[in-house]
């Protein structure tokens, strides 16, 4: 396979409430360095997928709100090729958009879709891993990727997969997609064997998803169609405006993976890059602290610090992730286990193992009307 | 005694090291309402002397930094009673320059001497157990305030008293001034009971302290006098920039209270009106929840908060200091027993058993030469 026979496509949404308040509606958390390194969660992931993908053959779905910054962190990207969403229809909607239009010039395209704020820790791998997915494709498979469990986690969907079929390399059918399960269901999932954590990427030929598009979602495949067909005409802005908002609002798990998985059509590749979805600031301490990076101490501290940081003084401090982007200087005495995250505006101050309760946090903040902070 | 006849000296110094970042060079701990209400440290000692000393018999002792800042604090204080250091030379230059002039108008004055950073909870009390200072300073005694322990503390100094005599009221000769203890010798003190802190307050008449002077710093006396005859002049300036940096740099305790006690000349009254001298965001905290402040939520939380915080969002926190300083939103998560200070260009997170060694962190500061956060 020779680079630019892949269509990528990365989703550019979500805000990542739990990583509030670094993460905001208007500046989310796939515009951020989590990394401890230069680059933001989305120009990591379009890195990653350039040996795949030349810029013709990469895009971008995002938001209105998000376009702009969009545009200035991925300059190599082609204009026509950030998709910008009117309003927000979920990623079936999203992810069919691309597909419709790849579709139009390049009918036998194979595409894959991307989250933006994923984690890949082994880009090699990751790429290694696409490719069996795209052969996978080719023969018009709906292809996933699946993670090998660490833990019994009850944040992630699953796949419930069939054995590998010898002599076809590392595909295995996925017999069925598992919501996210409680502790106990998801520790028999770990036990069995049989499960992977399903990553959110997707390999296919275009014309594969949408004939089950067609199958699945007839009226959203149509309107998609609209769209695509005006799509570089005066009547692009128009139709955009008129359909999109008419769009079925579902994910691309709901809307035809799950069904698809029914009838046989899916199957996954193993994806054992180092993958996290770097859901919270527990997660990306995690993640620093297995990358070996400088952005850890050595008491298990991560700090995150803009280039102009004041100095960060961590006293008698361990295993503590602080987050610095006020630029003011932070000092710290006898924490533990603790996550300090600076920013202009606001000040969080949690204990690691609450990190997944900072979307309550943010829920409150929408109850007070507060919303100049979210 | 009627009001107006006690001269009261209020000493407006040191910087409150252990109350960083809060507290500042440029902007000291007695500057800063630290006890939920609006009123600064100073102004509060301002208005507890009030019932003593009119406003012409009220003297603050500031340095030429926050020479502006008090005269704004406190503007029924009359120009000429707010004297300037041009130099910090510790207590017992302040004290005396404060006596000297005093005594060049009222050579037999009864003067008191009170720190600018103190809280006292009972203001009634505190004005009794003055009269009684004065009273026992009549008769030519250096009066203390001596405060009933509560705990073995370490970082006050004790007085060694005598036993009360009788009929001559509440003040007791005091033996011997003790220097801050080990936390072993601090727990004999306060076993025996015949311990008490020194709160550091003084009440003398001036000619009796001036004279004590004479005897132990025969050179500092001769300097603050020779400052004394060139005041009002034209001279004035020229005389105190002159001599004030030659004067003994020494607290009022080591050079003239400790050997003035050796010569009984020291006695005490009980200062037992909710004392606290506040030295760090732990006692803070403390003095707040025994004041049953509007700054106490049901969790042993203390917010002190400027006029347009942003809200303050505690959510399973207990037992926690916040001070919010810099407008910003604030929100904690799962803290127990912590200190968070957030202020414009520095921010603090700290475990309460550890708010003493702030110091040491401003310490670090100081050799990372980061001169402009101290």
């Amino acid at each position: 396979m020779e680079t630019g026979t892949l269509y990528s496509v990365i989703l550019a949404g979500g805000s990542g409430t739990r990583l509030w308040p670094l993460s905001r509606r208007g500046n989310p958390k796939f515009l951020h360095p989590l990394t401890g390194s230069a680059k933001s969660l989305l120009q990591a992931t379009a890195s990653r997928l350039a040996p795949l993908s030349g810029p013709a053959q990469s895009y971008v779905v995002t938001g209105v709100g998000h376009a702009a910054a969009v545009a200035r962190q991925l300059p190599d990207l082609p204009d026509g090729n950030l998709l910008i969403e009117p309003s927000p229809r979920d990623s079936c909607a999203a992810i069919g958009l691309a597909a419709a239009l790849i579709a139009r010039t390049d009918p036998n395209a194979i595409m894959g879709s991307f989250p933006s704020d994923h984690v890949v820790l082994d880009e090699a791998t990751f790429v290694a891993a696409i490719r069996d997915a795209v052969q996978g494709a080719s023969s018009g498979a709906l292809m996933t990727v699946g993670i090998t469990p660490t833990h019994p986690a009850t944040g992630y969907g699953y796949l419930r997969c069939g054995a590998r079929v010898a002599g076809v390399g590392p595909v295995r059918p996925v017999a069925e997609f598992k919501e996210k399960p409680s502790l106990e269901v998801a520790r028999a999932y770990v036990e069995s064997g049989d499960y992977l954590w399903n990553a959110g990427m997707f390999v296919w030929r275009v014309d594969a998803f949408l004939a089950e598009l067609e199958r699945q979602q007839p009226t959203l495949r149509a309107g998609l169609d609209e769209i695509a067909e005006a799509w570089g005409t005066p009547d692009q802005d128009r139709v955009l405006g008129t359909v999109w908002p008419t769009l079925t609002k579902i994910s691309v798990d709901y809307g035809v993976m799950e069904r698809a998985a029914d009838v046989g059509l899916v199957a996954t590749v193993p994806g054992d890059f180092g993958w996290t979805d770097i859901g919270d600031f527990h997660a990306v301490g995690e993640v620093l602290a297995g990358m070996e990076s400088n952005a850890v101490d050595d008491h298990g501290n991560i700090v995150l610090a803009e280039p102009k940081q004041a100095p960060v003084l961590l006293r008698d401090t361990v295993r503590s992730v602080v987050v610095a982007q006020s630029g003011r200087l932070i000092a710290t005495l006898g924490l533990q286990d603790s996550i300090v995250v600076d920013t202009p505006d606001a000040l969080l101050v949690c204990r690691r193992d609450r990190a997944q309760d900072i979307k309550s946090l943010v829920d409150e903040l929408q109850q007070l009307a507060e919303t100049r902070f979210l």
